[in-house]
């Protein structure tokens, strides 16, 4: 349960509020590379964080990131001429280039210098395995890019995919690192229609055995992992670890490959952009690897093409099909985000969170939301995050194990794999 | 007139406004049974007096009007599995049955009691006259619900409908005891073009005789009731009367047969459930006592297919027909209640009742106001509504009687049917 | 920049607002005649400085704007019965003349006098150069009709078109009075595909020569018209001069013939009636003159059949053209309104003039807003507006003269054209 006031700290992201200043120290996945696919190609609406932005690629190739709106009169930059090295806006002439100068002004007298007084809020980016990253907060803090293992596989082994969801991105991130609802939401009546491939169901050992597994959170610089351990045999045990990292990635999942990591970025405060990531780490995607991203019956969901909206979405209650649900699946929706939005839109676009009931299997949500508060709250007392600052922490792996240890920090520091200490 | 505080006080129902406990101490019409065709159906959304609510049907035929969303993180059990006698929420299992104790926990572990703290919102309800109703109002309170006529015929003999109307509440019942109304906003320039069956206008005797009868208001127990006193002849009389049953349930026109009434049951502030009950007393309907049921000509109106949206609706004007309006009828709408939808909609969401001007044919109006705000104003102070608890006193019925006696009271008294004194 | 304070002074229009009380002082172009085009037709929707209305021509060819609801009990006039000389509403038959005066009231008995006490507000309204006029101010003021020099041409020599534009007017006239807009937003980057005809382009001559023009101000009675001059050889200018009329006409071209001009009439705070007004002043337009209008190339844009809504508007991002943008036009977007349009509704529905950053070529648009706020302080002061009660000082006309003359005031005293000394 969150009081009104905690709930409000939590979720809402615009400038000055606690939680969107925290956010504005990382730097965050904003666009595919392929919203801005060459060199003066069209400009890109973008919301972050409840600021209207525009994303355009230059004539050399650099990406602006910068407040929609030109400071001259208003006009959305949108409407822009992205040519010659800056984005020209079509109601006076004035351009500005991706460090937001303006380098151009010529509704002004030749002799006027009023253009070297006018500069509109530009924020860096960069690309970033397969993704483009933004970062909207001071300048001086030295910001790290995350470094998490998909970063740093070549971009054949790596599929990423973006969509929005309406609500808030805690909604998101809390459905993320709740591992129970694997069990419930995304199973099928009929084994035999369930889909194949990653992302589609939990492993199907585990379901089949220990049903309620002993949960252990460990905190860490990142954030935390959590493990699952599952009795196997007589001191036999299969441990399962993932990862919660700060601000909102979440686990990578190795039990199937190739893997998946996912990001909630707040557009504002009702609305995200989830990122999917698919890789494998030591060879290209195949084909095959990549067949089911097509049917949307995991991640991603399908879309209404040209946006990044879902084809089953709130208006259409997610095509959800009561005969289907009554004999096939557990919900009667297609797939397995499709699912997990209905449920997450229907909680309401921030959900009051007064008016919940946590269980034990809620374990690594109340974690998250108290990592993710606590840094907050630092912060307002001038205390940097220092994941924001320390790239390499994010270098970790998610494991899972058959063994005979049974204390978790033993396990941990017997099976690391190389990445860093715990896996 | 009504002042800003009035209007607030008379129309709001939410949990805690003065009106809206009032309306909580009475069973509400809210569902048809086939909205719940059979057990273990698909759980349907409701909405009532601002609440969000979901009605299952479970195994047994018992039928559950339940909060919407699970306890335990906020999904909405819409999307819930109604089976095995309960609705189970989708996202991790919780199962609730009609009472709404929560019966089934699976993501919690098996010695966990939990489950047995857990218990949410569930209204009584009952069938009753062909129609589904619930009652949201202290347990103790002995409620019981209004023995109208048509709730004791036999199915056969009784047609119910619901549809949905955009204002207020209070709108939609101030337009059904104002009997002026019909004389301007139903009828036809054409007589010819007039449909025929009941409620499609008033008897045409009396709107070809004496247009301006004195009205008579005599308050009720469970209301009140209004004489019409048109002189037919020397020293003779005909007298209509009808009802106004609290809260809202409007006068059992039996002018013509079969006859109907009508209850106006707010789903929040601003939109409002109308049903619509057309019975015969004696005998089964017939299919030409249906017939313009179908046709939309009067009650109900043409409905949006799976939807109780009337399909002339505020978006597309009503299907206004200027030609008609200047040819054929007085509106150029096509049925009764789409005239009467136009008019109350056009009053805006909660019509400002500073605005308006009451005149003598408005004293329906106000004495209904007037024994709806006393209610709430008493229920303020303790006194509980006394037809809340007294199903027996709504078990009256309209008249339409020539006689030489021009003393309402003595008329009624002369006049009595034999199902209470006054009928 | 404007401070919010007054920003929310120049831009908000209802009922004792102080521009809204200004606006009130003035004739207010309202509808096309061919809106109401014969006598008792059916009545119009009208919503103007943030009053819903309703517009109506009775029998006798007179034409009433009153307020849109019966005073009885609140329903729209919309929905009325126009006969007769009067508005019936149809839900008891309360009639209204163009005076607002209830002419019957049949809901009431005989002898009561109930109908002499209700009146609506009723606005006084004109037919003059093509266009109905609506004064909304207090009755005893004599505010007269502006003289502009469209409304004394010939209906033949004239055209009249409006539509809606989703912002507050403001935006739409600064937009308007900006001459510096028209080098950018409205050319083409291939001459060859420029349209020809009136209000598609500014002149070509200008175009090609002196691009720094130096601007004067020269504030009148009328409001202020402003000067170009373009140096065009030695010793020899070239003057343009035109014209900014309160509240909100725009200047009138002269440069090709036929002319044109505009006036921007708040509906509300967040959507304005754009008028535009074509003529010629000495011969009837041609078709060959129309034949523009009809593309939505310049001005009018395309409407939506039967609506006064732009074809290319913000749902459909003005179907912009990317290639186009990049190989044809400066937009990418259709037709010069059009154009303006994307980019004033870019700016929001009120633009936050906190955000802007003024240079020297919008001295007209700094005058323009000063102009009209000076007027709404002394109205809230007791002083009148000078030119609502003095038509004839619209007389002028826009100039564009090849002189020796370089100063302002001896150019216009020199080059006049007989409507006004300036001109």
């Amino acid at each position: 349960m969150l009081s009104k006031e905690d709930n409000e700290f939590a979720c809402r992201v615009g400038p000055g509020t606690p939680t969107g200043e925290l956010f504005r120290r990382f730097w965050l996945p904003a666009m595919l590379p392929s919203e801005l696919p060459k060199p003066d190609c069209p400009p890109v609406r973008l919301r972050l964080l409840g600021e209207d932005l525009v994303a355009f690629r230059d004539s050399n190739g650099e990406i602006g990131v910068v407040e929609a709106h030109c400071p001259h009169r208003g006009a959305s930059l949108y409407f822009g001429r992205n040519e010659e090295c800056g984005i020209r806006c079509v109601y006076h002439g004035w351009k500005f280039d991706v460090a937001g100068n303006c380098v151009d002004m010529p509704s002004e007298p030749a002799e006027s210098n009023f253009k070297d007084k006018i500069k509109i809020t530009a924020y860096p980016t960069a690309l970033h395995g397969g993704v483009l990253w933004v970062y909207m907060g001071p300048k001086h803090l030295h910001a790290e890019l995350p470094q998490l293992e998909w970063t740093h596989v070549p971009d054949s082994h790596r599929s990423v995919s973006k969509w929005f969801q309406e609500t808030n991105f805690l909604q998101g991130y809390e459905g993320d690192i709740d591992s129970a609802h694997a069990s419930f939401l995304h199973t099928y009546l009929d084994p035999a229609a369930s889909p194949t491939g990653e992302g589609t169901t939990i492993d199907p050992r585990l379901k089949a055995r220990d049903r309620a597994p002993k949960i252990v959170v460990n905190e860490t610089d990142y954030g935390f992992r959590y493990g699952a351990r599952r009795i196997i045999g007589e001191g036999s045990y299969n441990w399962r670890v993932t990862q919660a990292l700060l601000p909102t990635y979440s686990r990578i999942r190795l039990i199937r490959i190739p893997a998946g990591g996912r990001a909630w970025i707040p557009l504002g405060d009702n609305r995200t952009m989830t990122f999917y990531i698919s890789y494998h780490p030591d060879r290209p995607l195949t084909d095959q690897d990549l067949a089911i991203r097509r049917t949307g019956r995991a991640f991603p969901p399908e879309l209404i093409p040209g946006t990044f909206i879902p084809k089953r979405n709130m208006e259409n209650d997610y095509l959800l099909d009561r005969e289907i649900q009554r004999t096939v699946s557990y919900t009667g929706i297609w797939g397995v985000n499709d699912q997990d939005r209905a449920i997450q839109e229907s909680m309401g676009p921030i959900y009051d969170r007064r008016k919940e009931h946590l269980g034990t299997s809620d374990l690594a949500i109340i974690t998250a939301r108290r990592r993710l508060m606590n840094l907050a709250q630092e912060l307002q007392q001038g205390i940097e995050p220092f994941p924001a600052t320390h790239g390499d922490i994010y270098r970790v792996r998610a494991m899972d194990v058959n063994t005979t240890v049974d204390d978790f920090d033993a396990m941990i520091a017997n099976h690391g794999n190389g990445l860093r200490a715990e896996v």
